[in-house]
């Protein structure tokens, strides 16, 4: 029997020598050697937060890398594990997670704000009730609390008065805005949680974040239970709708469910009980607001695209059935329209254009491609339909950003080097593939402006460029044991894609009367945002000509947004604000969208990057 | 066949002529023509409501026609229709009880209060939606509305766009501070009550009120199916304490059930559907509260007396489970401690101690009896152990105030006459009836100061005073097919009772600082308020010597506080006031409040009113 070839693993600076076999993914051999290394995406190298300090054994850093690290942390030797497959000795430190320093770091670094999140939990030894102090329970408990007039929820004063005297009248409770959540025998104020929930229409993503200190202690994402109800917004409301109350009840029980098990999972990871879950937050386009909240969104499919809700909610955690304290309240942000939804005033909140004194763009790319523009005198928001492709729909080899998607592609005269999720074998192309392919074959001149493929004998890629089905071109992007092309068909939804967006950033800029560059920054929102180049972006003309370091990819700001709502209650007050202060304005009833769309699908004449 | 003898019956002014059967009773015997008798109690005799003015054939008026009429209405030839039989022919007139005069009676002259119950209902035609209207459902109707920002409640939110569309756009809204309870299709603005609930150890009284006219619609009145688990609320909480939780459901169970059937009749009789049921307020004793809430009592039962509660309550109808519209709000007054409860804090409300300029002095007699005692500047609460003799209990020959309670006793010399509630042949014995027994016993000597039965040779009546078991002496009380006798030991509970009362007035008085001649007026609160004679409650002590003039039945005070808090916000914001005024002092604790009951146990000395 062979013995598989090992390496030798030494921590620094503990100087902890571990053996490694060959080809093992570095980022699981930590976890199973019970080293905390923090990840939202799983180790699928998509959260950029299992980095490592490689002291010895560092590659050339990979793109993904060089999205979530910057030069100077590469050049240090920051990796990020999940993508480190193990093929020689290395020397490596693991970043210190302890308590408070992550605490401050999210804080004081990340977030900006002091914590706030109204809910509050305290101990109180009560003096017991005598002759001389005949005060009823609940008197007793806000006299000695001394935060004035209290308001109590049947379930905590139904166990109020055994609890107070099983432990001798030692308590602890919890309350919000004067008004008690829960009750609990002895000291449990250091069990204080809550969770920020970003509902998106593919992934679910929760965070558990510890109210004591603001330490983001779990995230955990999982894909929308939904999507067994169909892909994008409009073929779920048209399943709620057709079946009615039935429909829509499932539907609700689907994210819930799934929002359920992510909260069991984040309360598992960090050992905390859901009881100890007092308040939530909730991001999410309009239509999963609706979705969860079980109100029909059928009015938001079809012009002149109604939503029922556009303010905040805030609805008891009982209620809507999520596993966390029922007395707890879930905060659900506010909306602007029927597709301007929570996920972009939280984005807005986080971004902070709201507040910015020259001219902020903001884009959340999915289905549809929310564009906000403006300053803290005007904030323009419209919605444009990007359509499926971006997420790997209506592709033929396309798929969501999962594990063996192509996320990147480089090409030069000769050859091709592609990067896929996870460094798995290829198994499809997601949208920023479809982007850094569109944008390579632009460079090479292999697409012209039109966006038919064209062969160039003067260069060798060009034989990757082959006659498909019905005699139509297609460019060869991986032949491995499954071939996969991109075809003809596919650069036309791209073209749909890129040119809905540029005609609906083109539109904003002229309601707000505006010059591009005028513009100081473009935000890329989302997931989307965060893996695709930047380059490809406009080498395709996604948008308008500018400088590549105005785009800053900004990652899910819809979780940083709920995360910030949660942990300050100044932020909750502040987005409410600047839902109100947003103007919706709706692209497809401009006379000269249509038209404007159909120009901006042209790619640009001369590439412009090289 | 011998046809029955019949009588003439004509209704001025319209002059309609009836025929009647020989001994009918005139309030039934209306009620089956179809005219509209008001009636509380269902026409046995103790409501007060079902007057007509008799302008041919009254006969002398009864006790309980002095009760609840004037003198000036007694000779003009009122009566009280349940309690005429008819013997002779008739005439008379019905009042009229047409709508917006009952309003007006009810509010202004009964009441006194402005209609203003927090409830409002709206019916708007909606602008509908369009390109050039893109409002969202919530933020149409609270524009459309103008009331500034609302709240939905899930419910409302569910089946508002549907609601909308179904009407073209014409809807009803019901709110109440700023948060939306229903929507309706159509115009239902009309359709709005509340109902006023008091929860009695014994009986549990609900008003059905319109909240657009003030109109008391209809009035019910039902036994406390809890009388099952016991008569008394010690009984009660122990059957709470022991079964615990379980017991606790099935307490709470009980009362709901019963104010259900409640709400229906009262929505059958007026016509009106639960859901139109906006607001309930409900008054009660502090137990009945806690086991209407769900809430343990079982710290009331013991030294300290505490209770969980003593404020007011908001709760949601939905978590109660009264038949009303789900989301109407149920308002529980507020309490003072263990045994002074929302049923005190109702009758202070009505009968205004709280602003007096005089000291006046307010008993609502049960088991326990509660005074409150003070003016405008201070008002002292304090609840004394009366015992159930008042409620027939203990009583050889005892009963509730039900229809053949003697209720009232006559005795001179020679003769004695009684009357029961509804006419009827005499069953047992009441709270007045005890007390207008001991009342005349003691005028004419028959009882000695310590309470013991003595035979006086001069006066026939005497005769009637026999001995029984075990050679004690018994006052026959009625000697029909089952004679009826007040035994020795029925002496003693009577002297407990008023013991109770009597010291726990001298007390009070002490505490305050004041003397007997302060006191302005005594209000006498409840069902037992109502019928007992005063002076009998003279006669036996178990006041302190006052005038008779100073002594006023009131009522269910409870049922009238909780129908102002009902009708008018103002009044509920006065409740919490008062209540926060009242100072609870614990007699039990009071080092010589023993020796002062052993002392008022005596009977006066010499009868005073004769």
């Amino acid at each position: 029997m062979m013995k598989a070839k090992t390496h030798n693993i030494t921590i620094a600076p503990q100087q902890e020598r571990l053996k490694a076999k060959e080809g093992e993914n570095l980022f699981h051999f930590l976890v199973r050697q019970d080293y905390t290394i923090p990840s939202a995406c799983g180790g699928v190298g998509t959260c950029g937060k299992c980095r490592v300090l490689l002291l010895k054994g560092a590659r050339a850093p990979s793109e993904s890398e060089r999205v979530h690290l910057t030069e100077a942390e590469l050049e240090a030797g920051w990796r990020l594990s999940c993508i480190q497959h193990i093929d020689q000795d290395l020397v490596l430190e693991i970043p210190e997670v302890e308590e408070s320093v992550r605490a401050k770091e999210l804080l004081s670094k990340v977030l900006h704000i002091p914590l706030d999140s109204g809910v509050k939990k305290t101990y109180l030894e009560f003096p017991k009730s005598s002759q001389a102090d005949q005060r009823p329970d609940t008197i007793r408990l806000q006299e000695e609390l001394g935060e004035g007039q209290l308001t109590f929820p049947l379930p905590v004063l139904k166990k109020m008065p055994n609890l107070l005297r099983q432990e001798d009248f030692k308590a602890t409770v919890t309350w919000a805005a004067n008004h008690v959540l829960d009750m609990e025998p002895g000291d449990t104020t250091r069990a204080q949680y809550g969770v920020a929930i970003d509902i998106g229409t593919t992934t679910l993503a929760g965070y558990l974040l510890n109210l004591n200190t603001g330490e983001e202690v779990a995230v955990r994402s999982r894909m929308n239970p939904q999507r067994s109800f169909g892909d994008d917004v409009i073929s779920r409301i048209k399943q709620a709708h057709e079946r009615g109350e039935e429909g829509l009840r499932e539907l609700q029980k689907a994210v819930t469910s799934g929002i359920n098990i992510v909260i069991n999972h984040l309360c598992q990871t960090a050992r905390v009980s859901p009881a100890h879950i007092y308040k939530a937050t909730v991001a999410g386009n309009p239509t999963m607001i609706h979705l969860f909240t079980g109100i029909d969104p059928s009015n938001i499919a079809h012009s002149p695209f109604i939503p029922v809700l556009r303010d905040s909610l805030i609805l008891p955690a009982l209620g809507l059935g999520l596993d966390m304290n029922p007395e707890g309240q879930v905060h659900i942000l506010p909306s602007i329209s029927g597709y301007v939804g929570a996920d972009i005033t939280a984005g807005i909140l986080y971004t902070k254009l709201h507040q910015a004194e020259g001219i902020q763009l903001f884009i959340d790319i999915g289905t549809n491609a929310e564009i906000v523009l403006g300053n803290k005198d005007r904030l323009l928001a419209c919605s444009t339909p990007a359509g499926p492709a971006l997420e790997g729909a209506r592709i033929k080899y396309g798929m969501n950003a999962l594990p063996g998607a192509i996320a990147y592609v480089f090409l030069n005269d000769r050859d091709l080097k592609l990067e896929t999720i996870g460094d798995r074998a290829p198994k499809g192309i997601c949208g920023s593939g479809l982007i850094d392919l569109g944008g390579e074959l632009c460079k090479l001149g292999l697409i012209n402006e039109r966006g038919n493929f064209g062969r160039r004998v003067d260069l060798p890629i060009s034989n990757r460029i082959r006659q498909g089905e019905k005699g139509q071109f297609q460019f060869l992007v991986s032949d491995g044991s499954k071939p996969i092309y991109l075809t003809q068909q596919d650069v036309r939804e791209l073209q749909l894609a890129k040119g809905a967006i540029r005609s609906g950033v083109e539109m904003a800029l002229r309601e707000l009367g505006v010059t591009l560059d005028e513009v100081e920054v473009v935000y890329l929102a989302g997931a989307f945002g965060t893996y695709v180049r930047r380059e490809s972006v406009l080498r395709i003309g996604m948008l308008p000509e500018l400088p590549l370091s105005k785009i800053k990819p900004v990652g899910n700001t819809a979780g940083q947004g709920a995360k910030l709502c949660l942990l300050n209650q100044g932020k909750w007050e502040e987005i409410q604000r600047l839902a109100e202060q947003m103007e919706y304005f709706e692209l497809s009833y401009l006379k000269d969208f249509s038209q404007a769309f159909i120009g901006s699908m042209h790619f640009p004449k001369h590439p412009h990057l090289e």
